[in-house]
């Protein structure tokens, strides 16, 4: 049952506050950034997955007319912010020229001169595995990585093992075993807003950074990493966000900028293009995963064995495989995971980063599970989810049975089993789990002598999160949400704010603006109590005024109580809080896709998407909704649509978005959402994190989904028409 | 004897932390805002003190090309930022030009035709003030103000009368009585930065003003009462200031620039000129004084009499007498005080608003008594002077002998009776009063993961106030002041702050920047004691770090606190602090001039001044100087050069600084300053407020230095050579 608060503001739809400034194209991004004496970066990108740079010769960019500077490694030789001896990636950054005019600057990096040396390459992390793989990175320190020979694997970075019970007794006890092989390649998160940004030197020796990423002080403190300074000496200013999805949890052209307007003593803007975003962007990682799952007759889980291997691209990294259990009970579990370098760049965090590669392995192996068993794919998942109690994935225990109400309750408005499906139709169910993350946050409130109230917080907005709060502010104080003032502070006005991201942003921050608006609360019943001159638990807040309880002729308007606190000695009313961390909860996502398989072109079409979340209390279920219907829509773009595809001698094919496009509104049917809302104990309001948990099941569902249409199982994504021909036609075959 | 603390960077002579900025030129100030599609405003000023508008068209002006709008009085017929019917200064707002380009607004403003009757003006107080005056406003309300026949004083807009004792016997008591009239004219500010103010319309319907004000919230709510808004639709940010003085306590083109940006949907600037300033700017007003003091053969001083005829420009107002007394005990008073209005501008403030003027009046009689009972004018005051346990002009007992002490050691300082003068020299001692100030203020801390420490505050700075506050934090929290670095809230990110004005500032925020200082520290001196596994009272914070009192190896750096700190459950370190008021405390400030009078031109040369105050506690001797250096310079402005001069037909004859020249580099003497430190109770470390004490007595000490020099009193500021000649002439005709 979901807990009875009587809130006003909290759980309604309000719209974005900064809606109209978004869509009348007044919202300030990074780009908009205009300062006097600005000048133009634009960076030259090397063009080989793999080369030796032998000779850059700058002299003849150098002489271009509006040409301030053209900078290479060569000129920086203390920093790592261009490529000097080698390049491992198409796309890796080698220099920049700085003009009066972008254009005059993108023309001069033309006459840049580059001599390379192409060394051979390598972009499949299953041949970057192999201990005769072309080395990604000649100076790289050694492996020391061995394959079971002995032989040493030149461009593995990790290797991890996670084993629970023992894993070859659950096969034992197994009567049905089903293995798989998936791949999921490079994705690229495609926000709209392309990364920029722009740095000034200040007087005082100081640098100001205005950019569009998802926190403040990360970009703060990468920004001084790269170059070697206090983070003192830096202040980030972040701008309206044009999405994000985790692709913005650190810097990209930052810290370019920054040394660029030290050197110059002019402010500097560097604005990536869509193409640079591709190549030398941090899209997700990749990887391959190798499952297999096993289970009594009666669909009891018995074992769960398998291998990832993670693309972590040119500068290697960890990558585990814990994601590819979670949600079920499993007795006996053995799981192995590798890093690996690839000619690549170094992917980033893309909207719940490792789950939903890890899903789409573990929930395609249960649909496998459940055709083998012919039992239906909700039961076998119902029968094995963890419940009440049960440790989830990160070792918290369940507070409430959230995994098994949302899939009951999403099969419910699915009609799952009920629906009649046409020819070559199918319907898949898929799981995801995520537990949101808490960071530092904080909020510092002020109610003013017109009753309006001001929040500065240090959370970056990328998802309505200032919407949530001016909600929770005004639900606290019982003001109008329109009187509620929102507004970000840079580095040097708040305490260190945690990115928003992990899904963290409401519930840490959320509870920030909870806890400081309550201090406030408090300061005004206390005020009003001594205005009223009645006890302060006599009196309540309601439509912007204290009113006693018993006597609702006795009140007085905040405005006027605000009034006459700036003149007592205690000063204008107000109230702050600051957090660290919080304890945190998992949550549930379930997926329920129907599509129409044409087995003539090999094309699927998504008909129907139920998306099913269990979200503690959606605070604003507009905003809930529509972190869904993105999430969804970004499942979809990954099952059917998105990826990097390689070439000849290694190269990127696709560094666009019409040969690596992303789902239109002609893509993406009605989403229909179910908000299970059933609060944690923790989060504002019972609230839990929203934002990863939809992008996790939804292409494993579409995979369930084909199966479940045309009979056949595509293993990789994005599940093109190709790869469903390839196998219908290999499964004909088979059976011819 | 001063209260001994071990204090480290308070107290020190540091630098001011926008120093750079400012002599590099980089700060911004106000008329440095640009914005995307910004137009120009500029306003057309009526060119007669007294006029009935006859008809306005503005056909012309419209039709200039680059003309986006032309502005009059009929176009808001329920605003009041334009004069329709009746002028009344010379130099009120009668319409506004906006343009593409600021010269086309200008030359457009001359196409305006406005067709003008002119009324009858009355600029002098004493003929304003009389019953047969013309009215300064025709649509004023009713006087209710008579004369002693009963005849109604049209431009009287106060009276009001202050007595204690019985002053006929007071005079009766009195061996000696002086009597003079003094007059003060207005005199402007002179800030070097001209008013200019940005405003622009928000997509959510709000409005951000950019000025260059002494307070951001008062701007707010001027702006809001001006345009009939609630204030929380309007954001003020507060650029560098160019000099204040007081004039920048109210608005000027704020409301104009936002009512414009409100109806064109664009940002609109408007930047005032110099003669502007002179015309329809705020200076401080002018008064009419009469003045009568009694006292014993032996200096005793037994009455006060006076009247006050404020000249209150206009729109009118008030003006008490109470500053006419004040430091001296007198028993018996009685002052009487009138506010007329002339045909001038509104005054406003002007850095120790209306203890200037008394004090011209108050110490020029204490000079003429002294003389006349043939004692030593430092004498005179020394045995009248109030002393600890008195009660100060607004009635707090002081706590200490400040008055005295001030006196002696300014004396001394001055070498008073012991200096040889040459013939036409003369050496003359004047003292002044003031109450600071405290208001609402705020301090927001928080300590960095590098150390450095950052404030943020809704205090302006127009007096070097952010570098103090960086000393007390730096002296709080034992760190470097290069550390500290102050960010300057706007009204939607901080409680209300009180405007920077009344020598409130440093009293006020320093006094929230140590108490938000000391909770920081509390925090850091708790983790510390975590971290290190000792008692909190065990240690002591210096140079960065926390160290043990017992045992100096144990000990941790603040850097390696905040970092700890971030992931604590606490989260970051910081520190808050609002308050409401403080107790406050009289200062005391006494200036000795010494001049050379030329009796041939009537020139006055100031040879020496020695400005003594009385500042509780210097915070930073160097800003402490350069308020007394400045405050010193403004007088010797009004005693010899400034003011506004009136002529043909009531106009304004000196609207520039050629007219109405303000001192040079050449005009200024070394100022030599004596700091009287003897801290105050409530004030941060015991400092009180040094703005505007420097301002009080010096056109007094020049007048009495005069009167030693060559035997005459003038008793007109500025004491221009023409007065001076003039008095002489008119003595040496009374000798004759």
């Amino acid at each position: 049952m979901m807990q009875e608060l009587d809130l006003k503001t909290v759980g309604s739809r309000a719209t974005k506050v900064d809606g109209p400034a978004i869509v009348t194209g007044r919202a300030q991004y990074a780009d908009d950034v205009q300062l006097p004496g600005m000048v133009y970066g634009r960076l030259l990108h090397n063009p080989h997955p793999h080369a030796r740079i032998r000779r850059i010769d700058t002299t003849r960019a150098l002489a271009v007319p509006g040409v301030v500077d053209v900078v290479t490694g060569a000129d920086l030789p203390d920093l790592d912010l261009f490529a000097t001896d080698e390049v491992c990636y198409q796309g890796q950054k080698v220099g920049v020229v700085v003009a009066d005019d972008p254009d005059v600057a993108a023309d001069a990096l033309e006459l840049i001169e580059v001599e390379y040396e192409v060394l051979p390459a390598v972009v499949d992390p299953l041949v970057a595995l192999q201990h005769d793989s072309p080395p990604v990175r000649l100076d790289a320190p050694a492996s020391e990585h061995k394959d079971a020979d002995g032989r040493v694997l030149p461009n593995v970075t990790t290797h991890g093992e996670l084993v629970e019970g023992d894993v070859e007794r659950g096969f034992a006890e197994a009567d049905v075993v089903v293995e798989a092989e998936y791949n999921v390649p490079f994705f690229h998160q495609n926000y709209l807003e392309p990364n920029a940004s722009t740095a000034r030197l200040e007087p005082d020796g100081r640098i100001t950074i205005w950019t569009a990423a998802q926190g403040s002080f990360n970009i703060r403190d990468a920004v001084a990493g790269a170059l070697r300074l206090p983070h003192g000496r830096i202040r980030v200013i972040v701008t309206q966000v044009g999405g994000a999805f985790g692709a913005k949890n650190g810097i990209f052209v930052e810290a370019h900028a920054a040394m660029l307007a030290m050197r110059l003593r002019r402010p500097v803007k560097i604005t990536m293009r869509r193409d640079e975003e591709f190549l030398d962007g941090n899209p997700a990682p990749g990887c391959h995963v190798y499952l297999k799952t096993g289970a009594r007759k009666d669909g009891t889980l018995t074992a769960l064995e398998g291998r990832i291997v993670w693309d972590r691209g040119w500068l290697g990294g960890g990558g585990a495989a814990n994601r590819l259990r979670g949600l079920y009970r499993i007795p006996h579990i053995k799981l192995e995971s590798y890093g690996v370098r690839t000619n690549k760049p170094r992917p980033g965090a893309y909207r719940a980063p490792g789950s939903i590669q890890t899903a789409f392995a573990r929930e395609s192996n249960m649909d496998l599970l459940a055709r083998k068993l012919n039992m239906d794919p909700v039961e076998l998942r119902l029968m094995n989810a963890i419940s009440t109690g049960d440790p989830s994935l990160n070792g918290t225990p369940l507070e409430k049975d959230w995994l098994r109400l949302t899939i009951q309750r999403t099969a419910a408005a699915a009609e799952w089993g009920k629906r009649k499906l046409g020819p070559n139709q199918g319907i898949g169910i898929a799981c995801g789990e995520w537990t949101n993350g808490a960071g530092p946050s904080n909020a510092f409130i002020t109610l003013g002598e017109d009753g309006s109230v001001t929040l500065l917080t240090g959370q970056v907005d990328i998802t309505g999160l200032h919407t949530t709060l001016a909600q929770i502010v005004a639900e606290e104080l019982a003001v109008d949400l329109t009187k509620v003032k929102v507004t970000l502070g840079n580095t040097d006005m708040v305490p260190y704010t945690a990115l928003s991201a992990g899904s963290l942003a409401t519930y840490s921050a959320g509870t920030a603006a909870r806890e400081a608006a309550r201090r406030a609360r408090h300061r005004i019943l206390r005020a009003a109590a001594e205005f009223l001159e009645v006890d302060a638990d006599q009196l309540e807040m309601g439509a912007g005024r204290v009113v006693s309880r018993s006597d609702a002729s006795l009140s007085v308007g905040l405005a006027e109580l605000a009034a006459s606190a700036r003149r007592s000695s205690e000063g204008p009313i107000s109230g702050q809080w600051v957090l660290g961390s919080l304890p945190t909860h998992p949550s549930y996502s379930v997926h329920i896709a129907t599509v129409e398989v044409d087995p003539g072109t090999g094309r699927v079409r998504l008909l129907d998407l139920v998306a099913g979340q269990d979200v503690g209390r959606a605070l604003n279920p507009m905003l809930v909704e529509g972190q869904i219907h993105g999430g969804a829509t970004q499942c979809l773009g990954l099952g059917l649509m998105e990826g990097y595809k390689y070439g000849g001698n290694e190269h990127l094919l696709n560094a666009d978005l019409v040969d690596n496009p992303i789902p239109t509104a002609m893509d993406v049917p009605v989403i229909r959402t179910v908000m299970v809302e059933e609060p944690c104990s923790d989060g504002p309001y019972g609230a839990k994190g929203v934002g990863e948990p939809p992008m996790i099941p939804g292409a494993a569902a579409i995979a369930n989904a084909i199966h479940d249409a045309v009979g056949i199982r595509v293993t990789t994504v994005p599940i093109t028409p190709e790869r469903v021909l390839r196998v219908l036609q290999a499964g004909a075959a088979e059976q011819a």
